[in-house]
């Protein structure tokens, strides 16, 4: 009964986001569709990371067992055939040892947050970054995001929905940078509380826009209170990029 | 009577192309209901190419006049304002001279086209770049594809359908190059014929799979005859990215 890893890219757009659920169509259960009619049999895929509706993957990875034993690359062409039109691709598939277990032996994930900053709309990146009209100082967006690296209690930064026991997190690193018309900010760290990324970077805005400065992004993490850090950015300029082991 | 000059970005999949038809969505309808949505007046827009069905832009240019003077910046919001949810955006306006003409003036475009060769579909980018499962030599295709620049008889590579008076263009830069996981093929003319890009694609496709070499690409060429050169690659990899006055 061999154990399989995949690495898998998607558009979140459409679906209720990675976990299966009554409400909608999911990445799990599209690839754990696939995956049924490719092996004949109904399997549990377990994610590394329970993206929400609206946000991407470029490296998700995912784990599952299958009856029989078939070629990685068979398994990777079969389930982006039987995956038909969703806006899931299967990059990668690959043996896993028996007690792999993609979210629990996962050491390390990275999210990287796309920010268009102009007056224009975002018409071919639509679905695909948070269009904010002006012109954001990705340098002071930067400096004030180095005052959250590393231990702290993140409670200021984590949905009141957040079902992790502790708030406390180690955030390894966060970075602020232009990419040409965008700003990109990367995030890295062993596991995130949820929607940290995105409060993170809803938060470095505001100093983006002038309006916070790097004290107040450490007075925000020093309050413990979630009504003290900034709004909530939108889900569709999130991308799930990397996992490690 | 001010005439203005626009730079447009739009995603060209839902739409029948630029050109307004009886037979669905154009991207010129869209705007030119904009206009008369904000100026009162219908009005025609000239577009600077015409661009076909799922072809994308990032810098199509277009003129139109107005019966009242309006500031340009408040033409780009305003258009942007009553073009809602269409996947069109207008980057900028400005004032032009009356004389200026956005077809007639152009003295050259840019078009890039946009290959992923992986073996996994697109799912990000399903609608944005033309996907191969094979892996592509870039080197062969640019050297190849200097066999091609130049002023020529472009007839091996124009549409059946192309209405051209003369099928001699001069092609000034045609670059292959990898771009990440993508291969980018940047074309560079006073103006093309119709489908050029994407046949001049679709043929250094095959130099790039090792099917053909730069002599077939060369004969392709002399042999004036569209059945002579490659498959016309699809449309939705290619992107009009400026128009030059």
């Amino acid at each position: 009964m061999p154990r399989y890893r995949i690495t898998v890219e998607y558009d979140g757009t459409g679906f209720v986001g990675w976990q299966r659920q009554e409400n909608g169509p999911s990445v799990q259960a599209a690839i754990e569709d696939a995956i049924a009619a490719f092996g004949g049999a109904a399997t549990v895929l377990h994610g590394a990371g329970r993206t929400d509706s609206g946000v991407h993957a470029l490296g998700q990875v995912a784990h599952f067992d299958l009856d029989r034993d078939f070629p990685p690359d068979t398994v990777r062409d079969a389930l982006n055939f039987h995956l038909g039109t969703a806006p899931v691709s299967v990059l990668d598939a690959a043996y896993a040892e028996p007690d792999f277990h993609a979210r629990f032996s996962a050491r390390g994930r990275v999210y990287l947050y796309r920010i268009l900053d102009r007056r224009a709309p975002a018409a071919l990146d639509r679905d695909r970054v948070w269009r904010v009209p002006t012109r954001l100082d990705a340098d002071a967006m930067h400096a004030a995001a180095q005052r959250l690296v590393g231990k702290h209690d993140f409670t200021s930064f984590r949905a009141q929905s957040c079902q992790a026991n502790s708030p406390v997190k180690t955030l390894d690193a966060l970075r602020v940078a232009r990419a040409g018309a965008e700003i990109h900010v990367t995030a890295k760290a062993r596991s995130f509380l949820h929607n940290q990324v995105r409060i993170l970077t809803g938060s470095l805005k505001l100093v983006g826009d002038g309006k916070w400065d790097a004290d107040d992004i450490a007075a925000a993490l020093a309050a413990r209170d979630r009504a003290a850090a900034g709004p909530t950015a939108p889900p569709h300029g999130l991308y799930l990029v990397e996992v490690t082991y």
